[in-house]
């Protein structure tokens, strides 16, 4: 049977990745050793990690001045670091409170220097991105979150600021263009459109570093990193591999621009199935809803098993809610093809001529 | 042409792990999904996570009040955790210096406290295990590296402390008996004798974390990752399935114990050979000789390109001497068979009668 996979993260990713994915852990580059037992010095691996950081280039167009990294350790090691790099001894920061990872964000800034909460939507459960708060102007650094995977809102338009700005595009880079010059410090956990699990991209504005008058730990200084271009000490190699032969896919395929495209389609069906339905309503405001993560519930809750039944004899998987909003999660990230979201809406439209 | 992968690291893994963790990538657990789409929190994946944790309890008879974690970042990382989460305000810590990654754990140190060098080998360019050093009863803690892939030295005999031990074993754990119960903190970076690149191993003691008077941010605290058993935020999934397999063969062929006698049949048959040799010679104090790393030289440079050509042709891989000690290094990390170092031996002997 078809696996329809609407997992929040990690998620889906193109099955010609996985081939050769698959592939090159028996035989990488017809060396007859495994991708995973050369040494990361090896010019067969120089080569994964230089296209991969050439791939993020061209994909965003980048502006020259920028470097661009991959880690470890996620989103959540990002939080500290961005205040460890940023934040001027004795300075302050602001940040946009839209949910669980902005939160998250706060707390560690808070660990480094004032922290001030500019906007918030924490009272009506971050189902809204905050507009018209005011950015001062003396800030170490202005901090956003454009999409919030739990609760299914996506910024749609980022404030216009003099200050820093510092965005944890996790879950939806790569879905759509963005402006990087506007952005001086984005990062993103690979899991969502860039590849697996346990690798991080940092894509952060050279000249802002270095001003914090802080000692900053070796690992956590992003100096370090781009001085030795992500390969200080052993990099995550299959995660960036992975990541490289995704970003290959998206440029084969047209690029953002393209995939921009197939994710308005995708998200407009669910959407619209969703507002035509007299069983089934959004839980995030219509004008902030996200392409990502549509996040819905059952207004009849007892029709949630009938659901979930059918759901599952229908090949649709990871479904379910986050506990925080309950209800339901389909995440449509850029390797979901069209043909998944029109299985799911065919199941929702069933249920409600049944219901 | 069969490939003898003697690379310092990332390195050689059992083949059955390959296929296995190939296989995985393609579908997993025949839930006809990538092991690498599905969720961190399916049940699938929680269910890989705690039998690595297990297999590491089993293989390396970890005692109660240990937590095993997979972490991310590498060694590099845990050179400042292990300072963050141990050096009290206002306190010391005691470091044995035995070459480039004990400096690099010595330079994290010092951000947070008093840290001494009780003793080095940086006088002979680390060739050899200074012993009969004194370790003060009132540090923090003492840290030492058990083996030196760069210089190919191990410790044989750890010291006696009435201090918390920490013991960097990214480049031996898993390789012979250790007693954990003598040590209060081991780290590894994964990519030796325990899976690919991009998860670190870290056993700690329960009792000794939380008494620093220090405030630590959530991912640098290893209280945050045993509250969540490693599952905090997102953990580099493939990396900690591979270590898994890694371990599941381990133990399938008979454990720690069984493995050591084969380390040791590797390390004899090479180090006989540089021994009874003419024309290589070791570069490490025989007593300290890695059983993981063999160090040796050409005593006559003129032959290097020979050697060179005839391990090429020879499918020796990943033989070159680390820049700063030169010559060559072969290591003999778990998954080599010891036919691996035989073929090695044969042509070093065949230079041997033509030189």
């Amino acid at each position: 049977m078809k696996k329809h996979n609407f997992s929040a993260g990690p998620c889906i990713l193109p099955q010609q990745v996985f081939k050769e994915a698959s592939s090159s852990i028996l035989n990488f580059n017809n060396l007859e050793l495994s991708l995973i037992e050369i040494s990361h010095r090896s010019a067969d691996f120089v080569a994964v990690i230089e296209e991969a950081v050439q791939l993020v280039k061209e994909l965003l167009e980048v502006p020259s001045g920028y470097s661009v990294l991959f880690l470890q350790g996620g989103a959540s090691m990002e939080f500290l670091m961005v205040a460890n790099n940023l934040m001027k001894v004795g300075g302050k920061a602001g940040y946009l409170d839209t949910g669980a990872w902005s939160s998250k964000a706060i707390k560690e800034a808070k660990l480094f220097g004032d922290t001030q909460i500019l906007a918030s939507s924490k009272d009506k459960n971050y189902s809204y991105i905050p507009k018209d708060y005011a950015i001062p102007s003396d800030l170490d650094y202005f901090h956003c979150t454009s999409n919030n995977t739990i609760f299914g809102t996506q910024i749609k338009a980022f404030p216009i600021t003099d200050v820093l700005t510092v965005c944890d595009m996790s879950s939806d880079i790569f879905s759509k263009k963005i402006d990087v010059s506007k952005f001086d410090l984005i990062y993103a956990g690979a899991q969502k459109n860039l590849g697996p699990a346990g690798t991080t991209l940092v894509i952060v504005k050279d000249e802002i570093l270095g001003h914090t008058g802080r000692e900053i730990p070796t690992m956590l200084d992003y100096k370090t990193h781009i001085a030795k271009d992500s390969m200080f000490n052993t990099p995550p190699v299959f995660p960036i591999y992975v990541s490289m032969l995704t970003m290959r896919w998206l440029k084969e395929n047209g690029g953002v621009s393209w995939i921009e495209k197939v994710n308005q389609q995708k998200a407009e069906l669910l959407y619209q199935t969703i507002d035509n339905s007299s069983i089934f309503e959004g839980s995030a405001n219509i004008e902030d809803r996200s392409t990502m993560n549509a996040t819905f519930l059952l207004t009849n809750t007892e029709l949630e098993e009938e659901f979930n039944k059918m759901c599952t004899n229908g090949g649709i998987n990871g479904l379910k809610g986050h506990r925080s909003v309950g209800g339901y999660r389909a995440s449509m990230y850029n390797a979901m093809p069209l043909e998944s979201v029109q299985a799911l809406v065919e199941i929702m439209n069933e249920l409600e001529r049944k219901g």
